[in-house]
């Protein structure tokens, strides 16, 4: 029980569920000062909104957050940050038929299996709409590390058996992500990958992909051995997003086909790191390539951090599937509603968001790593003579 | 800060480093009424332990676990149980010349990055001698699962580019996997695993691999939607494992390629099926295609879990390499000391007892999913007279 | 940072403040198929009301909950439970002054220091209004206890120097609590306490008083040695309310005077005890007397739950007080704006919320207390053919 | 389930029974870079140890820690610190009678019908000598306050009904306070206690009292609102210590008949304030009178922290008293072995080590309060070009 809360000092917890009134989200321990509005939501949100062009669902929603607290006069307060999201467009009808039947690929099943019931309307708690609480909490976390110097960005690169090719992740723009409905940088990939999401449509299927996420300018210190470490909770982060069902980081599961000599990264003094180690006696330090994916022992380097997610294809898709009803006999069952043929666009900002909060989380964390780094007493040693 | 405890009910917290003392572990939230002695984490243990073959690294060391508290006149009893290490073979020459220099791959940087100074003994605590409180609270874990009637078991696919073929993961004994060296269950690509693990000795590197795990007899409804899902957890307590890169369940990186259609396991009435839902309302199921994984929704199925890790090769090779030191000088450094050239092998068990926390935690967990598993009120009214 | 969420597995998150739109309450982990809907929270958010009678402030508030989430078709569903408030009647012109003024007792400093700013209308955060969550999760809890058979209530017993005389705490019910609007079930010293707190408002004063708080059918067992024992949590859950500046449990302070040949409760057989260990083969037992206030090492004893909290008087006082600007210059403050004379009879409601929340807590932890407790697997050896 | 285990950044996790092998402590997330040495733990230790004087019990442990990992080069090294203590001077004789029997006023009852069985061994878990894991660490926390400017002070005011003069607790030293086997600094009290506690053994009988604490050179800003407010998470620290039965800071229950005129303390410029706030923004502040403990709304306001526990008289007393067998037969009981006729004297260190607990944990957490105190991104924007 008790699974809704992420983070230990950024920590959001969410409730809601896809076909009641909304969505609320708390986000406790963003520290206060830091200038936030709706406005700075609103980016994020509009590129996880359904309906953004003919790849994704049509399902049309405003998803306009209002932030009832931790905010005051422009900036964060300190008190924890509280925004709701009221659900509008939803056709509960269209579900109707799922109540006595479990869809294959879906939680319906283990819902029930695990409450003795299960909200049937659209995936209840399960439906991905829940994610548009951790897209907004992401939000306030990427405005955090960006003033921390920490920038994140997420693409496709796979999409079935397309492959885009990305020369250098790390000097990636929004735009050149955002210029294709796919979110795949590599222009070819891209329209290729476009085609295949509408023939996949076509054929009343979906397909899968994968995508990569990377963080430039974080710095050497984050993630906390032996069970913390930054790779594990990245790795928790983007499995607790539905429909993920791998996750590696630097060389992958490449690695496993590589040996030592080619897979070790050379380390190289580096005249103008970035970002330096906060303990000037650190040398400043590169290394020549990053098959370590910017982790070594689950402490951040300072070289990009970079993981890779692989997604299922949807699991809702417009064709009979065989199945079981609740009373157990067999069945066969044709999922109605609007589904994305490909999740992969859309979850982009969902992979950065997760991504951003288990880094704002870390940098918070990482602020006690060392005596040094804390203030010591005020130099004059205190006359008690005001507490009597 | 704070990351050496994993676990929300079954609850491990660990000490220790490979050059010091020893190490601690202790292990809360088992409940009382456990048989557990010394014996019990023998075995485990054992299959851990450097020098099993001359696969492994010939470093030697007892590896008996002191069990300090937490069983009493031979089970548990409730109160925290405390297991003790004393390292003894412990060469620290060995590791002088590293002391002022950062080994390629391992995490020497990181740690001084992030604290100011490290342990630079043999890895300090980021040896993976600190998996042996792991595989200790591992064993522990597994007693406990199997009187749920939950069974784990590790084994290797791959070394290198050699892969296995396991017709039925879920059939395999223990006795098919340790019948090699590598731990491999299929005998053919065992022996050439072997052969190019031996290869690459000779060639003073190191080869990476694949783990896979299964655990059969996991009842549905383990896991906790949203942030805690089985696959999350899973996902964070196997990255946390020194050298893990990536991790995948079910289908993995694979569904990248697949549509929806392809993908789907169809739901089956289950005449006889294993484990049943808890609750008799809820109908026995099965699924013809297992690429779900066993989890749906991050909530198990009732069919096995099964999920992979990519190793990378080991970091230390006794071979020259271009790195920096201390004051930021290019050097090149040739690490001595007795390295495994591959991992997997001994591996196997650490993945598996990390399987175990996860599901000795979730299976907790899970008992509070229903108001009608839990104890009502006493039928007669109560009679307050002797509460005065 | 992060200190908006309380508990282990009946998890309760808050965030909002008195003059924001309103209040964002999370409850998480309440088991799934207990009956719920806004009505079961009404009575005690009644209770918790201003403007109830003339000893409490007129400032008038629907305090009606909205559940956003966590029931469906009656029944909670294992999913979180998300209320909201919506504020209404707030008069921010009313705090204007103290704006650029520190108010005495209150946390406008601590606030401004702590964070670098604070919302001063009404208090912010600090506001006892944050307390209409603690009520509505408290009213879940309650009834999640009821079905275990445990009853909880609040009252008065001393006000200023007038203490009430309670014959027997276990026998009291919620109408004789409710009879009086001091909440004390002594009529007498209710009539007392009613008449102390009239002339102290018309004084231009408030004043001080002591709660007790009792919880019946309370089984053994409950309370997680050693730093999670029932009264510990207790005492936290008790401090964290507004105003609450001491707490004892049994005898409390008076045992400090008492020997211990006066102090220990001899342990008598039980007839008919109430509630029964779980274990049978544990004997029914008893106490002679309770002054250890139903917990022994921190784990209920099966006896009931007897408490006290202290409060101070509200700071808040239509008084000029001498105080401090923001600009470090001394000053006289009237602090302007409705506010009870004395804490007391609202509190009753706070006090029982917080005591249900760390029972309904511990209740769910000690779930796992015993192997004998859990299910264990099921009698036929699983066949594996279905898993292939 | 699970409660071994106390803080968030700062924790501390024990296991361990009194006539087991010894003890295991891990401190998790002290900051790097503090010297440490067994020579820092000793004192408070051996102000802990039995056997000190006349006045407490005569079992002569050598209480001696061995630090075996988290120290490196004499300071901490970040990774968690692990220390051991082992048994020695246990007569398990002593206690072979109460096997059979449950002590009045003792957790023998409440284990056993928790975990359906007990370590009759002298307490087991519950036995005081548990609290040797909490002074120690609580050395560790006092030693990184004392670099903060907090200084940790406990003393007892009360035994039995003689009760001492503190004309300033602020301006105690330790000395004063050592100077009586009482551990209360009040010469003429201290002597009337002693004389008390010895007549209260030649009458085979124990006698209560209160310890007093007080924490100098707390910044402001220590706490979180709402639910880990500073006051409730040191009401939780001190309740888990055995015996304390009630906790209060500043006026306590006192406050319950004061009025808010006599109670508020009005604030004061402070010329010369110590500790000053963290932002120069916010004025320096004091208070005239400290009826508030240092602490408003939760959140300390650095004036001194000052609080109070009531603690029982031991509940083991060499008189007959009367009980109840495993088998539920009423029965006198004469509980032999050696135990302090009144536990006051050695509870001194007890508090101060939780209260240097909270106070640390609480010290790393402010540490993230606003984002004004935490590094911004390096100034020059980052080129790229190195991490391709």
């Amino acid at each position: 029980m008790a699974g809704n809360t992420f983070g230990t000092l950024f920590r959001v917890t969410t409730a809601g569920v896809s076909h009641g009134p909304g969505y609320l989200c708390i986000i406790d321990g963003c520290p206060a000062g830091l200038e936030l509005s709706v406005a700075d939501l609103l980016p994020d949100l509009a590129r996880r909104r359904p309906g953004q062009s003919k790849l994704t669902t049509q399902r049309d929603e405003a998803d306009l957050p209002e932030i009832w607290s931790g905010v005051f006069e422009g900036k964060t307060d300190g008190t924890p940050i509280g925004i709701l999201f009221r659900n509008s467009d939803s056709r509960s009808s269209d579900y109707a038929e799922i109540r006595e039947t479990y869809r294959p690929g879906h939680a319906d099943y283990t819902f029930e299996a695990k409450y003795g019931r299960r909200d049937y309307r659209g995936g209840g708690r399960s439906s991905a709409r829940e994610t548009i609480c951790r897209v907004a909490a992401g939000a306030v976390a990427k405005k955090l590390l960006a003033r921390a110097g920490i920038r994140i960005l997420g693409y496709v690169i796979q999409i079935g058996p397309i492959r885009a090719t990305i020369p250098d992740p790390t000097r990636l723009t929004l735009e050149q992500i955002e210029a294709s409905p796919t979110r795949c940088p590599d222009p070819q990939a891209a329209r290729q990958m476009e085609e295949l999401i509408e023939s996949v449509r076509k054929d009343r299927d979906s397909i899968g992909g994968v995508c990569e996420l990377v963080a430039v300018g974080v710095p050497p210190g984050l993630g906390e051995p032996v069970f913390d470490k930054l790779k594990a909770d990245l790795a928790k982060a983007l499995l607790s997003l539905p429909a993920v069902v791998g996750f590696e980081y630097g060389s992958g599961f490449a690695a496993a086909a590589m040996r030592g000599s080619e897979h070790n990264d050379a380390f190289l003094p580096a005249a103008r790191p970035y970002p330096p180690p906060a303990d000037p006696n650190i040398p400043p330090l590169a290394s020549e390539t990053n098959r370590h994916g910017g982790m070594l022992g689950g402490i951040s380097s300072g070289q990009p951090i970079l993981c890779r997610v692989a997604l299922k294809p949807t699991s809702s898709i417009p064709r009979p599937q065989r199945t079981v009803t609740r009373s157990g006999q067999p069945t066969q069952l044709l999922v109605k509603g609007r589904h994305d043929p490909c999740l992969l666009p859309r979850f982009v900002v969902m992979g950065e968001a997760m991504l951003a909060l288990v880094l704002a989380d870390h940098w918070l964390r990482a602020q006690c790593n060392r005596l040094d780094q804390l203030p010591a007493a005020p130099a004059p040693v205190p006359s008690q003579e005001q507490h009597s």
